[in-house]
C-alpha cells in the first residue's frame, strides 16, 4: 500500500468513527456519558465519568450502569466486526465483583469467538484505582 | 387487629414509599426515568416510558436500559424483603427476546429462592402491545 | 375427533415416546440415569435417582449432574416442539441454590419464549424433600 | 529455599496431587472420566476422552457434559486456592460455541477475581483440533 492510499484510508476510517460518536450523542450511549477511549479491530477501551445520578440508593454505582457499560462496549466490538449488517444483543450476563462510588469507570472488550450468526464477547470493568468491579459476557445475533 | 391499627400501619407504609420514592429520584432509578406500579410481598412492577434517548443507534430500546429496569425491579423486591440491611447486585443475566421502540415498558420482578446470605429474583420486561421484550435472573447478596 | 381416531393418535405418541426412550438410553441421557415423569406440550417432568457416583469430594450433588438434568429437561421441551428441526443448546446458566446428597431428583421445564430460530427456556430442580436445589435457563437455537 | 527442601516440597504436593485424584475416581469427575493435565496456582488444564455415552440423541457432545467439565476445572481452581475451606459451586453459565462428536476435549480454567467468600472463575474447552467449543464462567463461594 502506498503512503497516499494508507493516509487516506486512516483518514476515511476517522471520518466514519466521528460520525459514529456524532450520531451516538443523541442516543442512550450519549444520555449515559460513555466516551470511546482505545479502537483495536477486535477491541475496544470506552469510559464514563460516573456522577451522582448514576448512583443508587446506597451511594454505589448503580448495576444498570455497569451493565449499559458492558453492553456499549460489546456492542462496539460488534459494530466494528460487521459494520454493514444489523445486530442485536441476544444475551448478556454480569458478575459484579466490587461496589463503587463515583469516578472515571474505563471498560474494555473483546471478541471471543464469531460463528456464521452469533459473535461472543467478553468485557471487564475497571475503577477509577485500576480495581476490577465487574465483568460480564454476552451474545450478538446478525439479523436480517 | 383493630382498624385504626391497621390504618395506621398502612400510613406508615405508605409513608416509607414515598420518601423511598422521593429519594431515588435524584439517583440512576430517576435519571432513568423508572416509576413504581404496584408492590406486593414478593413480587412488584415498575414501568419505563422509554423516549429517543432509550434507544441505541438502530432506533431500538438499548439493552442497557432493559437491564437497568431488571435491576431496578429486582432490587425493589430485595429492599422490601431486607428493609434493614445492605444488599448488593452479584449477578445477573439478561434473555433479550424482542426488539422494540419507544413506549411503555413494564417491568415484573419476584423472588425465586432466598438463603441466608442471597437471594435469587427473576424478572420480565414487556411492551407496549403485551409482548415479552426481555427475561432476567439476578442473584442479591447480604453485605455486613 | 372420534374415539377411534383419538385412541390412535395416543398410541402414535405413546409409541413415539417409547421409541425415544430406547433411544436415548445409549446416550449421555441413560448414561446419567433420567427417567421421563410426565411430558406436556410446552412442559416436562424427569427424574434422576442420585448414587454415590453423581456425587462430588464433600459428597454432594456435583454441578455438572444438576446441570445435565437441566439441559435434559430443557432440551425435551424443545425435542417436543421441534420434533422435525435439529435444535443445539446455545446457553445455559444455573442458580445452584441449595446443596443436596443422594436421593431421588425431581426436575420441570418449561417454555418462557419462541422466536423463529430461537427457544428460551427455564427449568427447577427439587430434591427429595419437594426444596428447590437449582434454577436454570437456556437457549436453544434451530439450525438448518 | 534449599534444593532438598523444595524437593520435599514437591514431593508433599504431587503426593496431595495424587491423594486428591484416587478419592475423585469414585465420583462425578471419575464416572464422566476427567483426568488432570496440567495444574497451576491460579490456572488448570483437564482432559475428557468422550466416547459414544458422552453424546446425546444427533451425535453430538452433550450438554450437561461440557457443563461438567467446566465445573469441574473450575472447581479444582478454587480447591487448590482455599484447600482448607469448603466451597460450593454458586452460578455457572456456559456458552455452547461449535458442536462436536467424539474425540478428546481439552479444558482450561482460570480464576478471575477473588473476594472475602466469592470466587469467581473462567474456563475453555477445546475440541480434538483446537477449536473453541465452549466457554463459561462460574461463582464459588465459601461456606461455612
Amino acid at each position: 500500500m502506498t503512503e497516499e492510499r494508507s493516509n487516506r484510508q486512516m483518514n476515511s476510517q476517522a471520518e466514519a468513527l466521528l460520525q459514529l460518536a456524532e450520531a451516538a450523542k443523541s442516543t442512550f450511549w450519549g444520555y449515559l456519558g460513555c466516551e470511546i477511549v482505545h479502537l483495536e479491530q477486535e477491541k475496544v477501551t470506552i469510559s464514563l465519568d460516573a456522577q451522582p445520578h448514576h448512583l443508587n440508593l446506597l451511594n454505589l454505582i448503580h448495576g444498570g450502569v455497569l451493565a449499559s457499560l458492558l453492553d456499549n462496549a460489546m456492542g462496539l466490538v460488534v459494530l466494528q466486526l460487521c459494520p454493514d449488517e444489523k445486530t442485536v444483543t441476544a444475551y448478556m450476563n454480569i458478575h459484579y465483583l466490587k461496589s463503587s462510588g463515583v469516578g472515571i469507570l474505563t471498560c474494555d472488550a473483546e471478541l471471543i469467538h464469531r460463528s456464521k450468526r452469533t459473535l461472543t464477547t467478553q468485557s471487564r470493568i475497571y475503577g477509577d484505582d485500576g480495581e476490577l468491579l465487574a465483568w460480564g459476557s454476552g451474545s450478538y445475533r446478525i439479523v436480517k
